[in-house]
């Protein structure tokens, strides 16, 4: 069995992961890291094209001419969502070839990808990095991946690649409009995402690059989100994914009258804690919890005359309005999630399309989440010390991909807007099933039972104190969650460790254990 | 002496520059790189402020705080050309903290920086690696600097800086518009000049960046042509550079009757060798020749209804005016000339900017420079090979830079529209002082005497051979030139080599020797 130690968060984790050597969690900021980035070999334009076209018939075609051989590391982005193609031909293709043993390295993985089980099962994929949403979670949940799954958030996967933790053998680049070159985008064409920010690591860190688009236009493909100066190979295929399951057509804001009185006391909180003054700055998700407190922000901005710098994406119709009303001065975007999001991030110069480099890569000369006012996210389970967890369930079960949730973490104040109870089953709870975020960096829960606020934060606490806000402590909120749906059990779990959760830094912060299946 | 090796050019060159192994030229495309690109160290966030904001006070103080010390790399760029204000800066603060034996790397220099030259003297600076135009050229050739000058193109400046061939210490990164992150372009203040693709390396590679502005503006500086997430400490200063000499207010076409008929028969021979056809592209310097050769190419296709894919810059009014009237459909630009470049890349989307690692570095996967189907270049002499010389002149002073000009010979088709005599002495001779470009890749020389095509452009010699066009040997053309101004004298110079001349490759194509001074 695998060795385990205890790291500075008091979470039992491995030393060694599928064979390389793993180093547990320090504590936030501890970890220095050492040594020099990544390097790709030198290349020369002598051995490239002169013409500039570097397109090929096949995917099969370029992972040959990519070198593809058993046990390489393959990378594949999920700017696609739930209506990717590519990993599937991709994976397809190796199969054919009878190539083995691939490590899978994509920035997440989706239901759509269902179809890769069968390679796990006859050992063309060896495991899987990358966060598994729905499916593949399920079956490495319950054990039967050959190796151990990673999981990284978006910063983390870039410090990886770019640390060289993780080296991409061939990195494929689905791309909804590309040149024969390599220059591609997200922004036009039948599977426009809106930009290939997840991609970006593996187009500079990676062996080979091959780039596969379904709408191939004239040199030069104009923005370069991903610069064709480090692509090795393009090919045009029919259809790279399927529209509807990419972005929405509508984004919708929750109708629960639940949901709807989480953000409005989230709202109400950051307008009394004086978050939300001139020249702010926010990060709300996608989620419908999440876009009604963008709505909140947005009517107590309108009513006080306030004008934010900048908004972080992921973006949406929501969000587009408040650039268009001129409520922000700028979207600072890390993936578009409907077609409005898609339309401004091409037309509107103030709506910026990011990458994890810049966003969030703890392992650089800063990035811009520690420069975000206020953060609105989600978990699964928040316990009495503020740690929460994104990734698995209180069965268990891994079943979601940590994101950009972590790096979100460092923004000045994260407030987590939670039910207090989820299907019958606490969601404040005494100590979270998989550790995903030390309880330092989390200020404020919210619940539609009250309000806790971290007692580090003194601060914010004398802010609210006077607001009639429900103000409870974490301990009063688990109470009350108890109270509804009695205690719950301990997770009854295997000994296999199935999952290794990395920190922002790399180092690891959390294991999960295979699930007792029940018969 | 250092030792001398004939490269495959047949010249006899250097091995070794101050003290640093050097390789010869051995052919075009010949020499393969090996090893992996040049890796900084990793950071971490940890190290950095949390608000993001690195403002230090003053240059010094951003010098101190990066470590200065003796004998290290300290690059600038020169998108303010002879307005900069920041290399003399830097250089004051660096003497007056009593630092020696700086190796001076920047991307070129200008007349401005002839105040540098006592800092040559009292070995603040021990040497210049880096294209000098005018009074320090001067200082240089009569043999007066510790070191050895090496100039590289602007692609070769990239290669050297990604392969590890130059680590930069600390790069210093003036900015006509950042933010206290690091973020920071050249679109926007007092100083603006366009882009700052010219220290891209820098800013990638260096081990300490420092971003230099007079146009301090609040998170996030949009769009960010240098990311702060690679940049150490910033700095406001009272000015950075002096406008005029910056960007011209207005860029003018010869109105000499010799130049205009070189650039009308440049335009005509492309026309009847079927170069200007529909979805072409065109590279044209910004001389007065140059800009003349544009205009006569754009009442070629707007006779004709033909729209060119794009154009590559150095932009200036006329190539603007060609995309605002539709007949490029995008500028791809590597320095705006003047304010209305300024203005179209800032507000037009497809005036778009680039870098050298896009355009020019031989050591990517491909580059931007083979894909254009005529590149318009000038020189300072050309031989009976077709070889040319664009950095000294036939006396052998020292006085100009490569700038992009290696690059763009990868250009489908290189013509240089050239007079036969300058000063009373040949432009075209049996050999050139100093070997820049090989004769392999130069096709067409054009004077007002007749037109040279290359013999090896069999294609290009068919397609004008009925043409009506004067066309001529090389040799003839020499013939001509000789009979006007007689035979030029053999240049005579001394032993001492001050210059080493590299190729896009990072090899030695010629060195430069002390002139012999007048007394």
């Amino acid at each position: 069995m695998t060795k385990l130690v205890r790291n500075a968060a008091g979470r039992e984790v491995v030393t060694e992961i599928n064979g390389q050597k793993a180093i547990p969690f320090q504590g936030v900021g501890a970890y220095k890291p050492e040594g020099i980035k990544h390097a790709p070999h030198i290349s020369s334009c002598s051995d490239y094209p002169a013409d500039g076209n570097k397109q090929v018939d096949s995917i099969r075609e370029a992972l040959l001419k990519a070198g593809i051989r058993d046990g390489m590391t393959i990378s594949t982005h999920h700017h696609f969502r739930n209506g990717d193609l590519v990993a599937n031909m991709v994976f397809d293709a190796i199969k054919k070839l009878g190539v083995k043993g691939i490590r899978w390295f994509p920035s997440a993985s989706f239901p759509c990808h269902e179809h890769l089980i069968q390679y796990l099962e006859d050992g063309t994929i060896h495991h899987i990095e990358g966060s598994m949403n729905g499916p593949l979670g399920k079956y490495v949940s319950e054990g039967n991946m050959h190796g151990m799954a990673v999981l990284r958030s978006h910063g983390g996967r870039y410090q990886a690649v770019q640390d060289g933790e993780v080296e991409i053998d061939i990195a494929v680049i689905g791309a909804p409009a590309a040149d024969p070159f390599g220059n591609a985008n997200g922004l036009e064409g039948d599977s426009a995402c809106g930009l290939l920010g997840f991609a970006l690591a593996d187009s500079q860190y990676a062996d080979k690059v091959i780039v596969v688009t379904d709408n191939m236009v004239p040199f030069p493909c104009i923005p370069w989100q991903i610069q064709g100066n480090n692509v090795d190979l393009t090919v045009e295929v029919e259809k790279i994914g399927i529209p509807e399951r990419i972005v929405s057509g509508t984004t919708r804001i929750t109708k629960s009258p639940d949901r709807l009185l989480l953000a409005e006391l989230t709202a109400r909180f950051c307008d009394y804690a004086g978050i939300i003054k001139e020249g702010f700055s926010f990060q709300s998700g996608a989620g419908g919890t999440s876009l009604a407190v963008g709505e909140f922000f947005k009517s107590v901005m309108k009513e006080k005359g306030i004008r934010a710098r900048f908004a972080r994406g992921g973006s949406n119709k929501y969000l587009v309005s408040m650039l268009e009303e001129g409520l922000v001065d700028y979207i600072l975007d890390g993936q578009t999630f409907d077609l409005d999001g898609v339309r401004s991030m091409r037309d509107n110069p103030r709506h910026v399309w990011t990458s994890p480099f810049t966003s969030y890569n703890y392992h650089g000369k800063g990035n811009f989440a520690p420069l975000v006012d206020v953060a609105i996210l989600g978990a699964t389970e928040v316990d009495v010390n503020f740690n929460a967890n994104v990734v698995t369930h209180s069965d268990g079960y891994l079943l979601h991909g940590i994101g950009g949730w972590q790096n979100c973490l460092f923004s000045k104040t994260v407030i987590l807007p939670l039910p207090l109870v989820r299907d019958r089953v606490p969601v404040i709870i005494d100590e979270v099933t998989t550790l995903c975020g030390p309880g330092e960096l989390i200020d404020v829960i919210v619940t539609e039972r009250g309000i806790a606020v971290n007692p580090l934060r003194k601060d914010l606490i004398d802010a609210v104190k006077d607001s009639g806000l429900p103000l409870k402590s974490i301990h009063e909120l688990k109470d009350e969650a108890e109270k509804i749906c009695g205690k719950p059990e301990k997770n009854d779990t295997g000994e296999k460790v199935i999952a290794a959760i990395k920190w922002v830094d790399g180092t690891v912060i959390d294991i999960v254990r295979k699930v007792k299946v029940q018969e």
